[in-house]
């Protein structure tokens, strides 16, 4: 059983050419199905009903999608203007999606030189991917273990920031795998995370394929938690980080930042370094999507508000830097509550 | 349509001679069910399945029990002996539920002075909770208005602690209800309160019925909100509250009250004098209860974790005097992260 959210099966696909094949994550964790993609349209639909998702992911997902156009292409025949305009829907399947534009742009220049360039690009970004979440993740890890004291750390996270939204490994999950892979887990607990539930589905459905001790729990259950003092740390993913250490990430997270600093627990940030925006001074500048109240009001298809009740339902939160202990990339550990600034400048 | 949790209808009941109705919760926001009580099975039943919930509104149910006992001693024609039994069936439906033995004992010694003495007694009890809830009301809502200086309040509340969790009015809902009245209330989000969404459910029903303009949002939503300036203050209830002002109270409070003192707006705690426990020093005593685990890892019958991936479910929280603005009662207002305590010395 494959752990990844997407790969390249080369031993798929007409003629054994290859083809790209994503876990469906709608259907976790009861069901675990693939889906083989070898034409745009499979793949538009994939993105929009989230069966791809998390940044990372995404941008392997856009970069590989332009082979799949191409070998679209190939078969039915059509001229450069048709896979320009296909090329288009992969990229704009989510337009929020930064790092879908982003994966697709990162190889269509290359459309040119043939299908091999295009793919062993779109295959280099879901390698550097990778090598970027590994590399911050041993950083991050020996931060936890130095920064603590402790000889095997208790862990809180939010969301999913793991194998499941990155081409492999994962960010905030590959820091508590790197911990893992040297025997130092001893517990994690993983916030369900309301409305989408990412951390009940997927956090937990990663945590038991890895056999690594863990239990669920309510989001407003983790300011407790923490406070009693049953975790030693929590480690959470990234949306988008700001040059002053600003982070934007899952809803909740803000609380779970709260909790660390009254508690004198540290807060650590784990993602790659594409996700820190230079261009952003602070978290002022950031828009918090609203999604559909339905996500609130409804759960697993039955509705639980009365009718006529509305849902509030920020997607995100942006949690202060004076809030943010360390922020864990390929490229080192930063420390924004200590003034700490992406840019490399100094608050002190 | 009747919003009470539980009444004494004097019409129905075997030849007019009134019966206990309770207001099936389990059944909310959907369907607005009553159950006419006239035995001790229907009684104990629906307390034990949450048809009736909240300590104020346990604590009548439980002293209107001892009559429906009573009821259905003369028409079986119980001895002494069994008719006590019955009674301690009533008093130990739900053991960790203090407020239903406490209302069983205030009318149990009037047993031998006749039914219409222990009627009179129990409607005393509703007729008390509700005029506690009323007075701290409006305590609660003079005290706010000066402290924010807002002219309308926007409010934040957590968990149902309204008309349904008493005999009537409210506590925490009964402020907004109270700021209602005036005309002053512009807004309330109310949490949803997972695992077992009393804030979806049942606030939001509460304040549909009075047309007071709500949203519900993810508990994780909470601290987010509060930090974005979008309420003026929150307000909570308690399930005990010690003597130097630690607050017990449904898991997820903790989160908002660190929240609200980032965003120096106060966390007002609504609840009648009964639930202030002077014979605890504080919140270090209060064990937290944990309940199944299933609450949190199934979901409207749905399993949304993996199996084999545990609950963790805690369903209090203590949030400390220090970050306690003002607990309201019938007996004033006082504000422990200021230093007061409930016992009426002062740790200034």
């Amino acid at each position: 059983m494959s752990l990844l959210a997407l790969e390249w099966d080369a031993a798929a696909g007409r003629d054994g050419r290859g083809a790209l094949r994503i876990l469906d994550q709608t259907l976790l964790p009861t069901v675990t199905e693939h889906l083989v993609v070898e034409d745009v349209d499979t793949l538009v639909d994939a993105i929009g009903r989230l069966a791809v998702r998390g940044a990372p992911a995404l941008g392997v997902t856009g970069a590989l999608g332009v082979v799949v156009a191409m070998d679209q292409a190939a078969d039915e025949g059509w001229d450069e203007d048709r896979l320009r305009r296909e090329v288009d829907r992969v990229r704009d399947a989510r337009p929020t999606a930064v790092n879908l534009a982003w994966g697709v742009d990162a190889v269509r220049p290359l459309v040119p030189q043939g299908r091999a360039a295009v793919l062993e690009a779109a295959l280099r970004v879901a390698r550097e991917d990778e090598a970027a979440n590994r590399e911050l993740s041993r950083l991050a890890a020996d931060w936890l273990l130095e920064r603590t004291g402790k000889e095997r750390l208790r862990v809180l996270t939010h969301c999913n920031a793991g194998v499941l939204a990155t081409s492999a490994w994962g960010t905030a999950l590959g820091v508590v795998r790197e911990l893992d892979a040297r025997g130092l887990v001893e517990f994690v607990y993983a916030d369900e995370t309301r409305p989408l539930l990412q951390g009940a589905r997927l956090t937990a459905w990663e945590l038991a394929a890895e056999g690594i001790p863990h239990a669920v729990q309510a989001d407003g259950a983790a300011a407790s938690t923490i406070m009693r003092g049953l975790v030693d740390c929590a480690v959470v993913g990234a949306d988008r980080i700001t040059a002053n250490g600003d982070v934007a990430n899952k809803v909740g997270t803000l609380g779970v930042a709260l909790a660390c600093r009254e508690a004198g627990i540290p807060l650590l940030v784990a993602a790659p370094w594409s996700t820190v925006d230079l261009a952003m001074a602070d978290g002022s500048e950031i828009e918090i999507e609203e999604r559909p109240g339905e996500e609130v009001t409804m759960l697993t298809g039955v509705r639980v508000a009365p009718e006529g009740t509305p849902g509030f339902n920020p997607a995100f939160d942006v949690t202060p830097a004076r809030l943010v202990t360390a922020v864990a990339t390929e490229r080192g550990v930063v420390e924004p509550a200590a003034g700490d600034r992406l840019d490399g400048s100094s608050d002190g």
